[in-house]
């Protein structure tokens, strides 16, 4: 395990970094990232032209999906640059290692983006369902307890996915106790907004729950990534597993935060429907 | 083939790198690449200022395009500095070659921006045209699998453009399999949407059909540029491929993307007046 005593406190994508990374890994991990912060300002400008297609009480949800718009596009791309300004093509080997003097890569600037974006799209979907037996203050409360401490115990936990496995279990494993309620809390939250709900919103809200279960599944299968490419409890340094995490965390990231604001969005065209805004009459009129 | 061996896994673009680039093959690359992405952000204010001239059950049409510019617009700049961040001028040779621990040049940018672009692009025609017989589900999912599969299947064949020209063949066969099926899609969707359209929107269809043959054909011949200049089944290494490539993508994804939105506005502008939507009318109310 020389390794670990090479690279100190580092994730595992370092690691492959020291033997290097084929083109291939390390431009496919480039591009991956890139289009990850790309969609995130092309859907910003989806959210802000679309915001009139919903009646004025549910525009606060488009609202929040710019935030987490703008946030994310900032942070991914950062993240990117942390990505190619790492690794450097070395002409003898013919792969990409870590450069001289240059900084490591962590993912730790998804994570501090999440801080932001996990209680903004938790809050989102309060303001396009209608609670009828919850109190909109204590979901609210409990959506922004665990919420942040999901992300910040995570956050501790990655610095040690390759150099203190022992740690990194111990604090993705309370992350996960924080998911679990998050889960919990938004499952009632969307069984209750389907109550009484104009039958296209309760579709809508029915996809939203599957998609909600699967993309925030992905983000402990990304934590874990190192060690689900190894057969023991030593992390994986492949450039696979390297590869396949990028992959993943956009995966999750789009669906999480552009493909979950649009079906609120049209879950919220179809309240408003219900509730008597005809938006393309209105903008017919003369 | 030392040059092969040279660089192992690349593009073409590289190997024509080691030997060089004269001053005006390195410059017409930038410059073709640069303007391919201002056109994107000037197009991008085109489709913003002129979506009010549609009734509003067509301004999703210019929603996408919106979508399509930004993403488009961003991807060609970071392709456009993966260009001129690789090469370097060497005063001794007077030629620009692949600098020391620079990223390879890899046309992926471009590849993951048409990941975005391609869906939104072939949903987009959806919202402008009515099906007559056609489901609007199952045409949007074909056009998503379609889409997404072609895109997937160039870009893994597109990394053995040099290495292995066998692979590169079998991935762009593959991808050419899911680009007719689109085609043929495409050729029913436009047919359709004549059908009892106004006389003014059945000629800016019949239009966009030539524009889509044309343009999503001249990607095919840029994926296989290396061996249209070549005799024989070894790439052809030479500047002026290298040059091509760069001006023939650029002409597609102008046509495709901005041209194409273009003509789709002006069919909905044609169909919102059969409507009754009177866009001028209702601007110089008082």
């Amino acid at each position: 395990m020389y390794l670990l005593n090479a690279l100190g406190n580092a994730t595992f994508e370092n690691y492959a970094g020291i033997e290097g990374f084929t083109e291939m890994a390390y431009q496919m991990s480039a591009h991956v990232l890139t289009v990850g912060y790309a969609v995130m300002l092309a859907a910003l400008f989806y959210f802000v032209l679309t915001i009139k297609t919903v009646a004025p009480k549910y525009r606060i949800s488009s609202v929040l999906s710019v935030v987490v718009m703008v946030s994310a596009f900032l942070l991914l791309m950062i993240q990117q640059q942390n990505w190619t300004g790492a690794f450097e093509f070395n002409a003898d080997t013919q792969r990409y290692v870590l450069g001289n003097a240059n900084d490591l890569f962590n993912n730790g600037y998804r994570y501090l983006n999440w801080l932001i974006d996990v209680p903004m799209l938790l809050f989102q979907i309060l303001f396009v369902v209608t609670l009828t037996s919850s109190k909109f203050s204590s979901v609210r409360n409990q959506f922004f307890f665990s919420g942040t401490m999901m992300i910040v115990t995570g956050y501790v936990g990655q610095f040690y996915e390759v150099t203190n496995p022992t740690l990194f279990f111990v604090w993705g494993f309370i992350s996960t106790l924080f998911f679990v309620h998050i889960l919990i809390v938004m499952k009632k939250v969307i069984s209750e907004g389907q109550q009484g709900a104009p039958e296209g919103a309760q579709r809508y809200l029915g996809m939203i729950w599957k998609l909600f279960f699967v993309a925030w599944m992905l983000y402990p299968g990304a934590y874990l990534m190192p060690y689900l490419f190894s057969l023991s409890l030593e992390p994986s340094l492949s450039e696979t597993a390297v590869v396949a995490r990028h992959i993943t965390y956009t995966v999750a990231d789009v669906s999480s935060k552009v493909i979950y604001g649009i079906l609120l969005t049209l879950t919220a065209q179809e309240m408003s429907k219900a509730d008597g805004y005809d938006y393309e009459k209105m903008e017919s009129a003369i």
